[in-house]
């Protein structure tokens, strides 16, 4: 194990119904508040009545930005910052999933800088200090309500950056898993391939072989939400793996799974965001198209792991460990078949004549992402392996 | 899962060397702070003199209150608390293992109540707000400096009562294990069975069998700590073991374990403090007697519970349930022994025929603790497995 800080601040509320505390909890943090929100889904299944009315039973003044993107882009994080600012608000209540929550970070690090919000996401700026944030989580997938992490897309630049700071942590998360009994099969999977992918990044990316904490949290943690997925997708309504499942999500990256596990990088990540710039596809669908290809390329420098997660997560015992490894990554492979995401090119209908562009994108984010070891014939047959 | 509410505000700092970095995390919390400690051993492990150093190098004054005992006694935490009241001071710097932690924990929310600090402890006050607490861990197995939780004994009306208060979350906590490398055998024995019977206790006393994530959480840290002690016990030194050791004995009892599962109960902590009161006794050491007996007197309630344990922390597969669970359980006294802590009154030297005393004692801790479902004949019974 590996030196490490840690700083877990936000307070969780789970459970159902609690939606209804958010003005309870928020007016602790100021009288005046941002209320940000998306495309407006939340008004259809009632989440927003719910929140307006807490808020205003706790005579709470609320200003709303709402027609946050899926993909959330730094033009409409600026008219956040730009009615933050004039309107002189306290703290930012975000309510919706990850996109919402990354902009309301966003928002509530602008309303306190003098120069443009970007420089926080290219790396000219950081951020020392952040309007407080609250959230109210419909749909687990990023875990963004519970750590300090924020992406945003330049639309003009055509860049898609993210960074984690400590003051963006939100200060209140509520999460009602009765609020995503409606999420549909697909963004269902896609939110699973997410979650999964961000335990398995610095599981397969970290070279400290002395992580059995973090090595069994990960494994335990990816058997559940593996679980869980296999039963909301016969019966989406199924409360307790609704359950299990968002709070699998928010523990899958909120810093305990890699805390002291050294250096280590988000690879997948890196190729899925490029894949998601240029064709119109779901993070969590770009994630299961690269992972298979990244692993079958990968496995032989750290075999030891491959094995561990065949056997752990599998239950896998192969006639040697080559075969075990191998056995592992089709096993993950087979998953994200059998739960309707995509795992090549073809899979998603994207072209897979275009490799050389996109690998030099991925350099590109490579760099900056400072992910080490990559040069652009690594990336091209990483990318061959993915078609 | 059930519902629940949870918040880790600790800053964590973990690492080899990090000991001399206290100061500059401390001066956030003021100028002039409480020295809570032992009985003089970090003067003898050079830790006194590195805490010492590194608060002067960042310009604190230092008021000092030594001589915390072994099971902190409430009387010594009044005069922590008169000299904290008359010394006007910021903050608790608590130096140590667990005793000293909860120790300052009672003086920082003594320190800002007019009455008697025994208040909190036989739930006549709550605490609403307290001094912050810093903490440098000398000694990992109650994970004191990762939760709300403190233990005090009344000596004079012969109760050891203890609660959970989240104003009592450390701010900031050192862990280095380096400095745990002297610790002798049977205390690193002790400290493993308290860390895993803390995950433990949560784990057969839920009702709730929706939790796979928690499940999975103990049951890895449990391995986890078996193995690391093992690793220990073989050989001191090993920094890696007790760096592993360290973490998962704070992560072990620090909510996470437990947060959704429902109400749940500590028996075992219940029985071994009755113990520990009556005989001269580590902590450790009275909940190794215990938990066999108590586990043998349990398993039929919560068969596929035990069941689930022996397969999953001892890979353990009898010939029905009964003789699964049964040999789960003769797994872990196997364990105990192994590491050398008693499993039964005769082994610690302890009378065997005072039963009905220790008995009324434990019931009235029941009562306090508000741990239902017990009897006298029930209690008796448990007992008589253990002797």
């Amino acid at each position: 194990m590996q030196d490490f800080e840690l700083c877990l601040p936000t307070k969780i509320v789970f459970g159902k119904g609690k939606i209804s505390l958010i003005g309870s909890f928020a007016k602790d943090y100021g009288k005046k508040l941002l209320l940000v929100y998306g495309m407006g889904s939340i008004k259809k299944n009632g989440v927003y009545q719910t929140v307006i009315k807490s808020l205003k039973d706790n005579n709470l003044e609320i200003i709303e930005h709402s027609g946050v993107k899926p993909n959330p882009v730094v033009s409409h994080a600026r008219k956040g910052i730009e009615i933050a600012k004039s309107q002189k608000v306290d703290f930012i209540l975000a309510v919706g999933g990850g996109s919402v929550i990354d902009e309301g970070k966003a928002i509530a690090a602008g309303a306190l800088y003098d120069g443009d919000v970007w420089d926080f996401y290219n790396g000219k700026s950081e951020i020392k200090k952040a309007l407080p944030v609250l959230t109210v989580l419909t749909v687990p997938a990023t875990a963004s309500e519970y750590n300090g992490g924020t992406v945003l897309t330049n639309e003009e630049k055509k860049q898609k950056f993210g960074f984690i700071n400590q003051n963006l942590y939100p200060k209140v998360s509520i999460l009602d898993p009765s609020v995503t009994l409606t999420i549909p099969a697909d963004y269902t999977a896609y939110a699973a391939v997410d979650a999964v992918i961000h335990l398995l990044e610095g599981y397969f990316t970290s070279n400290d072989p002395n992580c059995p904490i973090q090595d069994r949290y990960v494994e335990g943690l990816v058997k559940t939400i593996i679980e869980a997925t296999n039963t909301i997708l016969k019966d989406l309504t199924n409360y307790q793996a609704r359950a299990t499942f968002m709070w699998a999500a928010s523990l899958a990256w909120n810093g305990l799974g890699t805390a002291g596990i050294g250096d280590f990088s988000v690879p997948n990540h890196m190729f899925g965001h490029i894949l998601g710039a240029y064709y119109d596809l779901a993070h969590g669908a770009t994630l299961s198209i690269i992972v298979p290809g990244w692993m079958k390329y990968n496995y032989k420098k750290n075999i030891s792991k491959y094995v561990k997660f065949a056997k752990n997560v599998f239950e896998i015992k192969g006639s040697d460990d080559e075969d075990t490894a191998l056995k592992g990554i089709e096993a993950l492979k087979n998953w994200f078949i059998q739960i309707k995401s995509p795992v090549s090119f073809k899979d998603a209908n994207i072209p897979t004549n275009e490799i050389d562009k996109l690998a030099g994108s991925i350099l590109e984010l490579a760099d900056v992402w400072n992910v080490k070891d990559y040069d652009i014939n690594k990336v091209k047959e990483i990318l061959s392996l993915c078609l």
